[in-house]
């Protein structure tokens, strides 16, 4: 059996925080430069609705990349495979996230995955709504639905340090936009993008969303089948093939779960029919990926056999 | 449950192998050019001993691509993972398994990871021995044991073949020559690796090396444990996030199971914790991957929820 | 001696035009797509004053590409070789024009010259003045000296055109912008651009442009030195490695002349010493050069050995 | 006029021989890292048979790149433009002088230029003879007449060493060959082109091959023809635009005289219609181009404003 008890859990915090003086926060986004790098916190959300948990659990973050799962489930749910696979791939590329060079040899200009900021900007235009505002809300109760706390918000003032800063994501989206693969006004996309990333909770919040999708979808304390069984299946097949920027094959390897991180730190796992992961340690390595928390799953991994391979 | 009857197994052959019209065999390497475009066959193999199969499955075929999960099985067992992941990476690629382009990015030129050539070059690279012919007796030693079958050998004019027509590959080893990852003689080094393409067998035997991969390493008939857990699991992993060359994200996606493909037509599918799957059907789709073979997988995890995500 | 009758250029002119059924004119930018394709005019301007001319020669066109040169000119009176090079570098590249990928490869994001579109945006970025209107009348001014002709203006209908359609260009922008190479805002930039490049002269005008370059600067017929001899020496050395995009390296051996094309069909020819060229013929090649204007050009070049190598 | 005493010119030698000390030799060839950096001569030859020279004018240096520029005279001699243009391009690259990438990315696997590796390696095969002998005495003979002096040859040496170190050159050879640009045995061609590297000369002797580039091909002293004014311009025009490495666009800026480069310290430089420049010193700077050397040309352009734009 799994880690039953917190103290448990508390003990390998303990030893993985020891790596938060290896990693820095990112500061390319002023806001998430605030951080303070020691931090290290952990859920683990079980089926029947119980909580383990370690470090300060209260502690807010913004999702940044790992927005990028629950907007694909959301397009996917509202346009089905078939629509989203034909604007945006599903091969994981050697490539970094903010790559540009790849797309413009390709033909047509198509980002390679839904992971890669390009793919993400790409994924986010789909989402539907009459006006930035209404689609930003529809993405919000999605993640309502998903946590059951419909409290649940964006950190104004992180989109708006993104927002004043995005100006690569403004190059990939124009690029796109040229290729035809975007066809609103770019300002409109960075807006909503940046609301996406900011949007802004604490790791028991973000392993709730994760157990639905270790439970294909279905969040069993409500009964509710949030998301289809096929669809978390894909959303999870994209996190073990591209979830950890440029070092997702080796976590693959050395950890096996399905996981998608963040530059502010926070990693969303996903242990297939067992129970859902959040963790915030926000200094990072440098791939980009929580270098504390990394250490903390590895630990997981190893002592209760959790890899799916 | 899953399949239990070759018979239900022959209904699935006989709908994939419509596809082989879609398909056409390599013919970049002369020898492989000979085959039947329309052959298609697939064994499973289970823990127990049973085998489940259809179509022609005494046919032989050239491992190709495939020996490239076993030479890393191989050398993982000998030298370790740290050793080995020094010198070839463990990241997915975008690119094409022939690239040479990635390589000239990179400092130090150290392959993405052993599934692309440039990667399998230096795992070869690794095999032990004092001669190319005892590193080569090694590597189908080692393949006796994961078949149980002290028959195989390789195919001779093939290898003649693919090794008249490696210059793809001479260029690949010269230029990680000149970068200091390979120190032999490279037409050492493309002799081996031609001969651990062309190591030929059918796919009953492909199946039984499948299932010990599936088994976490061991053979349950003979009670070996050939391949460590851990080894299996790092191979499994590389099967899934590089198994299927460019098309390996699609095929996580769709049919979810960790294999790997030649362009001979064969691939080597391993369900984890349950059975191993040979397949031969040599008419490719673009990827070079078997359009047919892919096919048949795609029904069989579709119809039994094989997808490991 | 050089041609000097307009009559034995009518004659160049009626063999030349029969290449334009083998191009097509440009229609990425809707304003160019109304150009006739079967167009071709041309004027050669001594420092006497005299002019040989043949075809529609008050034909209207915008300058595009041309107006790199002539920015470039701007910027380096104003600022020096040095604090202009610091930005931009002066190397030839085997890329397209538009590419965005080798400024990804390159730390810092430096463009590696001013005729590529990210060299070009980062020198007319450079203008100086206190508005878009302020900056781009400088320019203006700029170029009426050279013709000595005080009515030239822009096409508000192109530019606008161009305008909707800068996405490429944005995207380079917003790429300089995060790579701190563009420190003002990109609608700014683009604004400028498209004025700079929608600006319209016919021939005469043009080859009177020219005609400066060729004199090392000085107008012999007012006997103002408009750009220092440096500068111009510098600008025709681009003109040479790569002022005919990717056919550069082809027109400098076939040709020998420095001259500079732009989508339009315009292309300005300096020959260093001797006089200016200005040819419009709206038809391109593949490579986005006028396919009758090179064919006549390497008329000239042959029959008066014009090639400066 | 142009310098017409050594003791002039010694006084600019002086001046530029300072630079060697921020320069270093090149070592990737062990027997090029044997010289003394701080050497530093020149010779410049006048079609009347005068020699202008300063520094230690007798010592040798092997030819490495500058051969790139004999070897193509010879072969377009032989082919004509159209033949050889076919199989190698026109166009100047940003890429490294070695680049595989590029290469890999067109259709087909065509070198841009005959002045990068790849392409002077397609113009080395193309030397015509009955062997790897016969085809080096050919080239050696038309050095033989551009020296007018029968008793230069190569240094085995040097050869030797290159020859064996050579791996990246043929890895872009197998790579050539592999899509069907060489079709000799590589080691054959290796074996040709590090001789062609190797051919030892003084820079007296350099200074009158660059004479016969200068004076359209033809040897004023003796009167012959030795190149057709046609493939002297050609050679010059591509000393111009990828002569000196990837600083080939910054030189023609600067100092605007046709020029080739070798790693061994060498550069020959043509005067068009004046006089030829042969200079040796060894310190490189990290481009590869003999720090020295370009500070002279910079002096001598200067001085005497050599620049032909």
């Amino acid at each position: 059996m799994f880690c039953e008890s917190s103290k448990e859990l508390a003990h390998f915090v303990s030893e993985a925080r020891a790596f938060t003086n290896q990693g820095k926060v990112a500061d390319y986004i002023p806001a998430l430069g605030k951080a303070n790098p020691h931090d290290l916190s952990i859920a683990i959300k079980y089926p029947d609705g119980r909580y383990v948990s370690a470090g300060d659990v209260k502690k807010k973050f913004t999702l940044q990349s790992i927005s990028k799962v629950i907007s694909l489930a959301l397009v996917l749910s509202d346009h089905g495979p078939d629509y989203v696979f034909d604007k945006v791939g599903m091969e994981p590329t050697g490539d970094p996230f903010n790559s540009i060079a790849k797309l413009e040899n390709m033909v047509p200009a198509k980002p390679l995955n839904p992971m890669i900021n390009a793919g993400a900007l790409v994924v986010t235009h789909m989402i539907e709504g009459k006006s930035v505002d209404a689609r930003f809300q529809r993405l919000l109760a999605f993640i309502h639905d998903l946590t059951n706390d419909y409290t649940i918000d964006y950190c104004e003032q992180t989109a708006q340090s993104e927002y004043e800063t995005a100006d690569l994501n403004r190059a990939l989206s124009y690029f796109l936009k040229q290729h035809g693969q975007i066809d609103e006004p770019v300002e409109h996309l960075i807006q909503l993008y940046t609301k996406q990333c900011a949007i802004e909770m604490n790791c028991l919040q973000l392993a709730r969303i994760a157990m639905v999708f270790a439970q294909d979808g279905k969040d069993h304390e409500t009964g509710k089948q949030i998301i289809s069984k096929d669809i978390a299946r894909i959303c999870k097949t994209f996190m073990v093939t591209c979830g950890m920027y440029n070092a997702s094959g080796e976590f693959a390897i050395k950890i096996g779960i399905p996981a998608k991180s963040g530059v502010s730190g926070g990693i969303m796992g996903a242990v297939p029919g067992k129970f859902g992961i959040g963790i915030f340690g926000p200094a990072l390595d440098d791939k980009g990926n929580s270098i504390a928390g990394l250490k903390l799953l590895e630990l997981l991994s190893k002592n209760y056999s959790l890899s799916m391979f």
